[in-house]
């Protein structure tokens, strides 16, 4: 978010002039409709003054960490980053350093190389599974649900499963790959519907939860890279994969998905979107919740599929994305007097700040969920179309 | 389709080894499983001998001509083309010298400038409403329609507009903007239903239709080129436009949906889509049907729209046009004995190579009809979600 402010800043923190950062970064803060020491629930709350300086030294990575330091605060953080996304004042991020740097390393290494990602996974996924059923519904569906007449997350997880199983034409015998299955959400879904899946994830908490609770069920779980996939299937599936896979990675994605697609199979991605193509994500999400992770644009992802596969359907749920993670939040802080002792206030905070600025985000609709069904030419006829 | 085999042509021509150019191409024409001379309806029939050398030298143009001017037969040309879409003989055109030409002449020249869409739209919407109004459906909707629980063409001609309706949330006292609208289809389905509408089309009988028409009605209608609309809209649609627009066009489009649209509304976009990035058309429909149009891919509409557009809905019923392009075949061929003193019996074989060619290239899913639906990063809801 912190604009042409970083270039300015750059030269300010040189003479150390507080004052003058304070001014600048109160003065953008208005544009937004947010008062420092304001008394809406939206405004911000400054605990330490010093948080001025490292917003224009660090940016959004700066504001970030100075909120999980305590330097500041909103009784309403979701809408606040949701009026900052609103006001577009993170369109000229472009220009920081701080971008810039991460730009050039994605551009330079192919970040997601298979042995990186099991790397990755384990970050983010093997944390604890106490935390994550604490947060999320029964079946730990760390994705998107879909509120379509429910306020109930459990409710909303089931139905988001069932439109993916309407999408795919899920139906009994059917033989499925699930590719970065999670806690196995779909995957058991889907074997309880007839399917026999074959499911990938790169975490060993995921692994053995899923063999410990899906033992009954013809889930074939394996612990391994997505590209390690093999077989033929009559649909290929990921839900929240994408945003782990990389750019560079797409079009041998499609390949695969390509290689393992049985004749008249159908292809489904479930993924959080930008609007921009950006070679990184957000550098505090880099640096503390999914470390390089980036948001595949459609475009990126329409275009790395061309000539393998035809576009289907696209359906942009992003709007349901905000419910999903203010129940998280609820859950989440609900939960947090037995999860304190093991996790830590600092990780209450970090966690606070990426769930509500996440919500803030997608109420923005600075970010997407794209929904996609895709098929090689030759299908005859569409799988699972919609009922408008 | 005619593959390699233009290149090895060329060399046969020289030599007009006649015998060796027919065993070729009824080898290539046994591996789609047409039989040259066989009894199955959608083998073909030769009248000509020289059609042969006519597909070596001159691809998919000659092909088309040749059935023109009686060379060769199907009695279910659809299927024949079908089949040779399967065959995935198409993919090795590009070697065509035919089809170089033509990339050539669409990459150095802008085809679709403003004085220039005059000329294409006058070339193929100015043949005579005569002959639309046999052929299409009450409303001459000259585009795809939605045969959703119905083989009526009249019926999922509404449903159609029912569709588009439903994606941009029509109300009463919405304003729309309807680039490119043909004989007024849909905006006077939309003007019934209390919306006012500003329609653009370069057709001068198209104006007249519906200035006659619908005087009853709030259209104000414009015989103009779409990008000289102007004005601020809560819908901007195109139905048929896009195939019309140019590549170098897309982002000049969204830019002018970008000017007029109000804030909080809806863009929708409906037309006929390629598989892969191409600079041209067939050439034969280049040549006699529609001059200078180019399939839009997905990809390339997308990633013109992006960092303007969020894009929240594509819906891919190109297999609707299948029964569409069978409907109007049937409705020509009909209304045939009346038409055939006006138009000459050369111009019914063009006629019926177009629509049928077309119905099996929709089939074999070689080409795609794409609805897009668009908004503004901001606009707090999507509209007219689909209720799968």
């Amino acid at each position: 978010m912190f604009a042409s402010v970083t270039e300015t800043g750059t030269k300010l923190l040189s003479t150390f002039d507080h004052r003058r950062a304070r001014e600048l970064c109160v003065d953008i803060l208005r544009q937004a409709d947010i008062h420092v020491g304001g008394d809406r629930p939206w405004d911000i709350t400054v605990r330490d003054e010093r948080v001025w300086a490292r917003i224009l030294r660090d940016g959004s990575l700066g504001f970030g960490e100075a909120y999980v330091d305590g330097w500041w605060d909103s009784s309403q953080l979701d809408v606040t980053i949701d009026k900052l996304c609103r006001a577009r004042l993170r369109e000229h991020v472009k220009d920081s350093w701080v971008l810039i740097a991460h730009a050039v390393k994605a551009r330079l290494l192919n970040l997601q190389t298979p042995t990186r990602s099991f790397d990755n996974g384990q970050h983010h996924y093997d944390i604890g599974n106490d935390l994550y059923e604490a947060m999320l519904d029964k079946r730990l569906l760390y994705t998107c649900a879909y509120f379509d007449g429910t306020d109930d997350l459990d409710v909303a997880q089931t139905k988001k499963l069932e439109l993916v199983a309407t999408k795919i034409g899920l139906r009994p015998g059917m033989k499925v790959l699930d590719l970065g299955c999670g806690w196995g959400g779909f995957s058991a879904f889907a074997a309880e519907r007839g399917a026999t899946v074959t499911s990938y994830t790169v975490s060993k908490e995921q692994v053995a939860y899923i063999k410990d609770k899906y033992a009954h069920l013809p889930i074939d779980i394996r612990e391994d890279d997505y590209r390690n996939a093999s077989g033929q299937y009559d649909a290929v599936v990921s839900i929240g994969l994408m945003e782990h896979v990389g750019p560079k990675n797409y079009r041998p994605y499609f390949e695969l998905v390509d290689r393992c697609l049985a004749p008249g199979g159908v292809g489904f991605v479930h993924t959080i979107g930008g609007n921009k193509t950006t070679a990184h994500i957000e550098p505090w999400f880099d640096k503390y919740i999914f470390p390089n992770a980036v948001l595949p644009t459609l475009a990126a992802m329409i275009a790395a599929m061309q000539g393998i596969f035809i576009p289907e359907d696209v359906h942009n749920i992003g709007e349901h994305y905000d419910p999903t993670l203010m129940a998280w939040w609820k859950n989440f802080d609900a939960a947090w007097p037995r999860l304190e002792a093991k996790y830590g206030s600092t990780f209450y905070r970090m966690w606070k700040y990426y769930l509500l600025s996440c919500a803030g985000g997608f109420r923005a609709r600075e970010t997407q969920l794209f929904q996609l069904v895709f098929t090689r030419q030759g299908t005859p006829a569409p799988v699972g179309r919609r009922g408008f």
